[in-house]
């Protein structure tokens, strides 16, 4: 299952959004009819009408919740755990599912060093409100920016494809400064230090944004996990299938304190500190 | 100021939008650099690739706010409203900045009936955390919902133009039953009955959809309040517009209760109860 892969012709982004998050609900142990809202997270292959999400939350079974697309490029994911939180401080509301979609495939100029790296894939988590510690991870704390001043750095122009506008070694630079602004204040913000940090994972971008992002933190690259290697870049989708992965194969363990990290076009960039939960009762891959 | 216009060829979403975002902001006597998030409702010219709301948070000078676009298609104002309100609980954000910004004009048909409807627009909002009562109008509360089952009634194709695949008096029915059902949740959880509503200003649509809406609600078609004689069908940008039209005009005066709804195709169905505020410093139009 965890291998780069492009979708087919009759897999469309949400009908692996849905795979996804049925996924995520299993493990979870929630009921799609219990959902009070579905964020999406898509960039790759958007349309102007519909969105995708209202498609997705039918056909998973979430009569009551209300629905929205997001984009912010590689960081909607995160984008979208930061809404879903905000969500949930209104006592109305008690469970959301936010679910990353992506095929970069269709987003790669052919012949490009995109199609070397690019990959297909979609990924979710359910965030539930929760009285005290449950079996779940904790969402401790999430901190987004976007610097519109470099919006223009990476184009998709009207042949559908990217267009990057700096020098790659440039572009890596900024990936790691921003991350390491953002994960800075995050930690501050929750008196924690990179130490206190059991494993950063980062939306996996490119070797070389990784290799930016190891000097940019100053922590081991030991310490760093993603599933790139098997997957390729799934932009939005890369922490949350990384997750998936990653506490699949018990290589992050409850408890475990994770610092999540991700830029994208636009200009964007988020991070998000949490534990991880008991995934008791994690489905088969 | 007031009348359907198309948009020139210099005037993109992003122009648009920071003039009625700048609008908003010198009517709320914030300054750019105080917002929190600015969040951007548009479908009609999305892009893959960067979205809208970091260049026009940037344009603004919101340094230090997070930007986002969201579609939601004709009720993206209303969730984007949603999405603020909910952001503001966090007490470390204090304003938000929504601004609907809509080019409809690119999605009709020549020909179509829609030529002669739709306009373009744009219009915005600061929501602001405020301990007690000010000049500024409330917000009371907002319901949200939506039904992918009706996903593939209006779709724009790859032509880039609206289709709708329903009869246009069934469109009618479906908007005005989705606009009764929302509004109903949101008057009933807030203990309110539309005789305690002064005015319902009502995403604009078409001639067709505000008499169905008249039907359903059952309120005196002299307490629909839009400007859609004007100018036109400018979808998630309708009330906004509305509502900055009908207050400088003096036609809705502080403290008056204010519901708005809206459908949109996702099928979507949004609504807001609000009191209108001291508009002291609205800007010359």
């Amino acid at each position: 299952m965890y291998r780069r892969g492009w979708a087919g012709s009759g897999e469309g982004i949400a009908e692996m959004a849905v795979i996804a998050a049925r996924r995520a609900l299993a493990r979870a142990g929630v009921d799609a009819a219990d959902l009070d809202a579905v964020i999406l997270a898509n960039w790759t292959q958007r349309r102007y009408l519909p969105d995708f999400a209202p498609a997705v939350a039918q056909r998973l079974g979430a009569r009551r919740a209300f629905a929205h697309d997001l984009g912010c490029a590689c960081a909607g994911f995160l984008y979208g755990v930061a809404t879903a939180r905000e969500l949930l401080r209104n006592p109305r509301y008690r469970r959301a599912l936010v679910v990353a979609s992506e095929q970069t495939s269709r987003r790669a100029r052919p012949g490009s060093r995109g199609t070397l790296i690019l990959g297909d894939g979609a990924g979710a988590f359910v965030l539930e409100r929760a009285a005290g510690d449950g079996p779940g991870g904790r969402l401790i704390d999430y901190e987004l920016a976007c610097d519109g001043e470099h919006a223009a750095i990476m184009e998709i122009t009207d042949d559908g494809w990217v267009h990057t506008r700096i020098a790659q070694r440039e572009l890596c630079e900024l990936a790691a400064r921003s991350i390491a602004e953002v994960s800075g204040r995050l930690l501050a913000r929750n008196r924690r230090a990179l130490d206190d940090v059991t494993w950063v994972i980062p939306h996996s971008g490119t070797a070389g944004v990784q290799a930016a992002i190891v000097r940019a933190l100053a922590v081991p690259a030991g310490r760093i996990l993603t599933n790139y290697a098997e997957v390729g870049n799934v932009s939005s989708a890369s922490i949350p299938v990384a997750l998936d992965h990653l506490v699949a194969r018990g290589r992050i363990r409850p408890g475990d304190v994770v610092l999540s990290a991700a830029v994208g076009g636009g200009w964007y960039a988020a991070a998000a500190l949490y534990t991880v939960g008991e995934l008791a009762r994690e489905v088969a891959a």
